[in-house]
């Protein structure tokens, strides 16, 4: 009753235009705040939100730290599989959640999975690891600029940017500088290792504050330059961009497996010849025509389910998802299949890791990565991740060389 | 009581491994079933899933069609922006729902449509549309490939695979067929209008359809081929690859708008000059130098967060968000901003959108597809996304600006 | 000594200012200034010209239409090889002739081709043909932009472009037009067959005539456009595109063959299956993770050499160059090798075609292209060109493999 | 008399088939052996090769070493061009030769150089300076990988590699290794200074070395790896590889200058907002769609012009060229513009510098290499070429901005 009154009270004020919907928060907590948005969409609009408006999140944990003027909640199906992991950080067999709404995209990865998983399991490999942050400083002449570049890559000139990453946050550690530079702009890359954390925003308030300094630092010098831009796209963040292919960016990781060619009949009514070729022709030729930076069947579906489920910033599939398949057939009929990922973008702790589902799956899967200073829950994730997507990859190159024969008789000779 | 010694039951086979989870539906209720996996997760790992298992959702219509083996929900926060926008199908101020875990995301597209809104709102135009799908073909020799492609190109194979196409559905209109080769292999892309729907699985069905005919009417003509791959990467689906940019995918659209002057200053505390150099350092030769595909701020980002709310394939964020900004300061202190989104993949209908959900969200922005044989749903869908996405481009570069001033007292002059 | 004294006054003119070398022109024969240009630089280095000095071109056909402000020539090596070719238009045994500074090139394709040569030659096969420029238009509102496009895109409007461009040059014949937009320029692509010349000139003429006469006819239907460039970089010339790959420049082609077992073995000491291995790591994993255009091993080495030799734009095997090899161990124990190459640019007339030296050498491959008003000798060029091709990647390619033999005794197994 | 009959002899035996016209240098002088087969092609073909018949250089110098089956030379046409250097290495004004037969080309280089000498000069700074080669290597196991990398990046590891480069080659200097894998190849890239070589052939014999002693060195620790390829497109030789744009190849470097108001008004009728204009439209809007590696006018050209007259390896403008323009109109009216050159490919000695033409242009520009231990001179060249690549882009953009005023009077705003 009484809420109901203040609802209608709230609602009132909106209609008036004495009130934003989105300064709501500035009176009322946010989770009536959100109920009463909801109510206004649905008085505007005539739609009603049932299900958008059926929530378990506390929005006074949400609102200004994962989203704002917020009207109630997404619902999205999660499924799970099982993979059994040889890597550094995860041993064993571990659930996998997937959040999706594409039918089928569980049931198959969870038949490349059980492959797998019937065969040797998923072998997986931490190549690199480090976040990254690029931002642009404009400069006077050519000379200041060897002098800006002579100074950052002096021992002296890191050592001093690293304190002060250190200084702008304790679980903050730079690794490696690069710098670019077109003549006009300079371009400067920074990697740091993020702990648990994905560390986007950590590493983003780092850089703005070292540059900051190192400004300073230069004007002592006697080198003016202007700080363009906090962000670059040589980061490159949510961007398909070949400097993270190459780079790398978050976490690069390689997994590969050996399938049993019974498995193979088994499971996918294929042979190991047929996929290897399928591979050949799809991920070599035609991702090469198609000018694409990724040579994978489907890595970036495997992904966002992951993503999502896990309270990782979506947006970032886009980068995480370029990777490079390699599928060779054995001599004895088993399949070697691997996968590259030179950027995958995750972490076990801030952001929408917040959120109270991710949080559950997060630690179902035992990765939650709350008070991990070190990263450990993050590299054990990456490797669970990476084999997931191995079964994914599995899977639909093995159903699509299947398919061949299918619906082909012809018995082809060249010339 | 009755329920919870059912679920007891099934916990209880399961673990006797005389059943599979995946397998309960064979049995029971899907919204049963999802609860005994969830309570199955819940006492393997020992972790309480209490969020996750709260839904309205009901699972009977999800299963095979849109996730499997299923276990409850991730709940995503919700918020909205208003838009103004002037297109050919969508005129008016339209809400845009948003799903993020991204702090300050929502908030910071708001004032960039607020900037919009508040000057001349969004122009769009919708530059081409069509979904496609590549396959792959291998042929006996050049002189077949030649025979293959002469015919395709005739009038005659045009019309006979327009024809299967529309045989395999009738919301399907073959609108262009390209042919590639690499002296091995032949990558057919089909390029099709399907209605409100996305439209990858009506079109890979209908390619699959259409090509298995093709192989038989090439046999009549005495050219065997074999078909290797129902999909060749040149579609390309989901994978960042100059060809969406070059050829479009989905909807091809721009969006550009006007700024005020006055507006810059009083929602970004920045200048037209500021924000045109900002995009020109970042997004040209940062993006040039970085090898990128994608000259932007942060499309993915709101692209990612529209994605989630309205039930679209996240995966597409991979080539959605590929696109390429243009901002110029006018002479009179306005700005002028434009965005071309090559590959928008995007429908009001079928796959994620039936998930309750998205289809409220879908209809209170009046867009919700069912019936729409023609795709203006789609299309007015297209234009106000485009919008949403120029706000928040409009926003990212107007604050990156505003802050080179905040951060820089630098009084730069070029030699 | 006449024509010494000559000389001596003319550089004493340069030397007092009162000349510059380059307007010698206006007053004396073109060989003449040439060899008093050479003298200055000698006298003004200090550095002989002896061999720049001495050609048998005249220099009187070369000033303007060639090069400018000339002081002699350099003379480059020039080798042959003979390459068995079976395609449309040329069909039988062919000189290619080299010239190059890269000791073994020209003995590495000789190699490669007569492995060629004695299995069953080279087959070829033309895939698309025409010649592109890009032109760039600014437009005033999106509205205009949909007209532009709507009329161009017409019967109406196609019928009068290629009217222009026939109005330009007889010998053109536009085949295609494809537009481009980011919301703010409008790019037009307009692509035609140009007989036997490369047909850039002929082209860029034509295209600005037609883009000016265009211009003429939006504006009576009251469409104002500025024409902004000439050459928009979506033709692309001379620049490494993924447009070029894909849709095609100059001629596209491929060269396919098949080689013999017994040839691998006793050419390169190489079997099928090492070079098929060979081929996938270094072009398809290698040139993946190199973020590359270019999936092949020496494609631009062959084509420079050729360029080179026969007079045609030596900037152009920047595009030219793209392209991709596929190769196959048949079980047999033979090799299939295919190369693909979207956009090879040459001609058999105009350009660099009249310098002597070139002429001789189109002549003596039988493709010289004077009074070829089909671009016939221009398609038996491009056939033999990609064979040439074909020789050169197989040599490089079989060396590589069969050096992995040489360096390695190891028994690898997987896992 | 003796010349001509020794001719016919020959030729008499080759038609016989008892020797290849390869063959002939077994028996005579190169001068001679030349002679014949170039009269042998004239007999077979029927056409005179005069002018590819006049040469001055000895080809006994070029025979294995620059060419191969030789039968004359090529002349192309020099002409020279003016420029004014302000760098570390190149200070003053220097001829830049250039060898083409694109017709005003020279003279536009020269346009575009005179208004930069009237202006302020060039300013050009070297940012980075090193050859690569990438080899491949397979491994057995994920754990094996690790190990290598290990291996590599450990101090020791690097001190090894070191010190075989050095053992290869006295003059080369290994400066970094940066290592790559897809989980089963990996990627070696070797960086080393070359003195005043370009140094491909140096670099291979050296990672060849270095590499098969690694193989020694790990299977010493119990690691196995088979030796796949000497190149694995990593490097990247002569394709257009992203990898070459960010992590530079050869010599990186930057050139800029500013360009008076009224200097350009002169030279080109133009003003710097037209250019900077056109820069933004044709280099980011257009190249940018094309996907494209190179966001420039035409580098290709200046740098095959240069490459051919100084005997460089031509091939090897495909990676050179690839580079990024930046112009921008300063208040005064004056006008900024800079190149950015990744991976400028480029020697002073060795290879076709050998070429006596190419020499004498080397000596006269004052960048002979021989004896050059530190590649001062090389340094110094690339401050010329880059300088000159400068003057090329900033005619050609201003030319294509001016066009644009005349070509249309349109007054054109903005909605």
């Amino acid at each position: 009753m009484e809420r109901e009154r203040t609802i209608k009270e709230y609602l009132d004020k909106i209609e008036k235009g004495e009130m934003k919907p989105y300064e709501l928060e500035k009176q009322i907590d946010s989770n009536l705040a959100t109920e009463i948005r909801r109510r206004y969409i649905e008085d505007k609009t005539g739609i009603k939100l049932e299900n958008v408006g059926k929530w378990t999140l506390d929005f006074n944990k949400i609102i200004n730290k994962n989203a704002e003027n917020t009207i109630g909640i997404v619902q999205i199906p999660i499924g799970y599989i099982m993979i059994k992991v040889d890597g550094d950080y995860a041993k064993g067999d571990f659930p996998v959640f997937l959040a999706t709404t594409e039918g089928k995209l569980i049931a198959g990865i969870n038949r490349g999975a059980s492959a797998l998983n019937n065969s040797f399991g998923v072998k997986t490999k931490i190549i690199k690891s480090g976040m990254t942050r690029s931002i642009i400083l404009e400069f006077n002449s050519l000379d200041d600029m060897q002098k800006i570049i002579d100074y950052i890559n002096s021992d002296e000139g890191f050592s001093f940017l690293k304190e002060k990453f250190k200084e702008s946050s304790k679980r903050l550690n730079l690794k490696d500088i690069e710098i670019y530079t077109d003549g006009h702009y300079l371009f400067i890359r920074y990697t740091a290792e993020t702990a648990a954390a994905m560390g986007m925003n950590m590493i983003t308030i780092a850089s703005n504050y070292a540059t900051n300094k190192l400004i300073d630092k230069l004007k002592e010098k006697g080198i003016e330059v202007e700080f363009i831009s906090e962000s670059g796209n040589l980061c490159a963040d949510k961007k398909p961009s070949a400097i993270n292919l190459i780079e790398g960016r978050g976490i690069s990781i390689v997994a590969s497996a050996v399938v049993k060619k019974d498995i193979l009949e088994k499971y996918f009514k294929a042979n190991a010849k047929e996929i290897e070729k399928l591979n050949y022709a799809k991920n070599y030729i035609g991702s090469s025509i198609a000018g694409s930076l990724a040579h994978n069947a489907h890595i970036a579906n495997v992904l966002s389910a992951i993503f999502i489920a896990y309270g990782q910033d979506v947006a970032q599939i886009v980068d995480s998802s370029i990777g490079i398949d390699d599928v060779r057939a054995i001599d004895n009929g088993d399949l070697f299949i691997s996968v590259y990922l030179p950027s995958l973008e995750i972490g076990t702790y801030g952001g929408g890791t917040s959120i109270e589902t991710a949080k559950e799956l997060l630690k179902a899967t035992g990765v939650y990565g709350e008070g991990d200073e070190l990263g450990i829950t993050k590299y054990k994730f990456a490797e669970i991740i990476a084999s997931a997507v191995l079964a994914g990859e599995l899977n639909l190159l093995a159903a699509e060389a299947s398919k061949e024969l299918a619906s082909s008789h012809a018995s082809l000779k060249r010339y």
